[in-house]
């Protein structure tokens, strides 16, 4: 049996995660306190535990030869401790610059990238003179554990303000000057053990309450945007720490210009158009990379479209319409294998390919019409 | 949980098939005899029997909704009592003809399909007799149970008789003449539970001591042979029962004619390079057709060379020169899992892809030459 790797969270993108690794022959083992999670089924063992437990990341990492995660909240204390003994990557010291979002914009602003304005937010006070000092709206999130949107609030007039910060009561804060954007693009950017950097094409999502809905691959912009935000990406990665893949979210600005949003130390779910539309996917990409192996090609074949299916009522997960969906030609759908479905919880992917990116899109929506969770 | 498919056995092509079928959400359990097998490794459970056991198979059909088969060497009986109340496919009846070859090599026939002349084999003198009507070299064959060239003998002269016999003495025998080829040639064929069929591309298989070493995709050879070739699969699976995929293996002769030698009832090894390099993988297509859904699109999109990693010595298997292969552009690497190697095993293969084929070949070897297992 091959080397072990060991993965904390055993969700959706440990599961794509798993899946590249077995192909590669290692063994695998997860961590994730949901017995036959989505990546526990495809694995070879799991742990029962929380992602956040010490003790449980201790007893995974005490039978594996390389350590990763896929998921931010979990503790960096604790990895650090174990890349003393086996390679833990992304590094834990880059996690925990990223687990808090106010120190992730220090360290952009720091190494010259372009970032929103931000101030740390201790007091009512605060928030009225940033907001005053930055115009309105304004953006209040939590400097730690926000995802998906929770943890963020838009000020739009001074009547929000109080509502604001009762919402996001007892948490970190800073805020943030808003960016009037055109797109919202990513980058998957990735770094071998031996520093070498491999930069993915740069694609658009478009997000709904703050959830991906789909990513258009690649980003329908113009070359000098483009070549602007790869060169960003490779940028951060020349300052980031560790081996693994990142996904680097930006805006493209009304005025033309790119800013790096924020950055996610892991697979990212802009990235999972790779499976199907790149040389090498995302996954196989940080599997490669966090064992010691040579990055692979990067390059896109076909341009492609995702759409994320998301859960659309509460209960059992019963996924319906995928006969109709897969009689679609170049459409490859992901089901997750999550035994509940809950509204906007992602359930499984797709992702149609085309010759052009018009073709994929119009085949990708009409798959994800046919398809219910 | 997704509905559940149950795989007669655990080897490397259940395996590709339990990562395709997971994939599209299915709850997916095996039956194999050893613990831990390649399949049981990337799927939900694993029964642990003989894949030719019929109290195993019928237990293992007890708790899924759709059952299929990853090898032939199966109790085609227990099949065909068990496809009365789920569906199993291919059609035991279809696997009944191809597990007898000679009885494929008679339906062949009787579909009109150019195969080499053949005769059963019961005494010395039947095989004497043959041998002067077809002409020397002549091929005895067991019937059943061959794979991998075991129960094969070649008679090039009449000194050879006894010691073929003697060799595969206590089995049903027949003989064959020798075809003259050029070339190995296989296409993968599939058929839906509607009876759609969709056929992939004609690839060149390179054989050495019966076993399968090398694949083009496509085979360099002149259209109208690919297009015979293509014909002669479709009118194989119009005449086949059943839904799934079929890897078709044929001789283009050296005056130009297409032979069918035999059919695999199943995902078969010159089908492999169909992961990197065509719309839909078959081992997605077998899930797609044994579940009802619709076949998806057979198109290749980038010439592809697969070349199988073989065991080279005895032991447990250790992989070395991983990094190194790796470090070629464009080169996915599948290894199976196993836990012993031993000479001539199937241990992995790996796929290349390149602008040409002669490109891909060239990664292909290259790659080859660094990795052992």
């Amino acid at each position: 049996m091959g080397p072990k790797i060991g993965i904390v969270g055993g969700g959706q993108l440990g599961r794509m995660l798993g899946i590249a690794a077995k192909q590669l022959g290692f063994t695998v083992v997860v961590l994730d306190p949901n017995p036959d999670s989505p990546a526990g089924q495809v694995v070879d063992r799991q742990i029962l535990g929380h992602y956040t437990d010490p003790d449980a990341i201790r007893r995974l990492a005490a039978e594996v030869d390389f350590l990763t995660f896929e998921i931010e909240q979990t503790d960096a204390g604790m990895l650090a401790e174990i890349a003393v003994r086996i390679p833990v990557n992304p590094s834990p010291g880059t996690l925990r610059i990223i687990q808090d979002k106010l120190a992730q914009k220090r360290f952009l602003e720091t190494a010259g990238l372009p970032v929103a304005e931000s101030r740390v937010i201790e007091s009512r006070a605060d928030l009225l003179s940033a907001s005053q000092a930055f115009g309105l709206p304004i953006l209040l999130k939590a400097r730690f554990d926000a995802y998906d949107g929770r943890g963020n609030a838009v000020i739009r007039s001074f009547d929000d303000v109080d509502s604001a910060l009762a919402r996001l009561s007892g948490r970190q804060l800073y805020c943030e000057r808003f960016v009037r954007f055109e797109k919202e693009l990513a980058v998957i950017a990735a770094r071998s053990a031996d520093g070498a950097i491999a930069i993915y094409d740069v694609v658009e999502t478009i997000q709904r309450r703050h959830i991906c809905q789909m990513v258009l691959a690649p980003a329908d912009i113009d070359a000098r945007a483009a070549a602007n935000a790869r060169q960003l990406a490779e940028h951060v990665m020349t300052h980031l720490e560790g081996a693994g893949v990142f996904g680097i979210e930006m805006f493209l600005t009304t005025s033309g210009e790119v800013v790096i949003n924020e950055i996610a130390p892991r697979v990212h779910n802009s990235g999972h158009y790779t499976i199907e539309a790149c040389d090498t996917s995302q996954f196989e990409q940080q599997i490669r990379a966090i064992t010691g192996l040579p990055l692979g090609s990067t390059n896109q074949i076909v341009p492609a479209v995702m759409v994320n299916l998301l859960g659309d009522r509460s209960g059992a997960a019963d996924v319906r319409g995928l006969e109709r969906a897969l009689a679609i030609p170049n459409v490859a759908i992901h089901i997750y294998g999550k035994a509940e479905t809950r509204p906007e919880r992602k359930m499984g992917h797709l992702t149609a390919t085309g010759e052009t990116l018009a073709i994929a899109r119009e085949r990708a929506e009409r798959a994800h019409d046919r398809i219910s969770i």
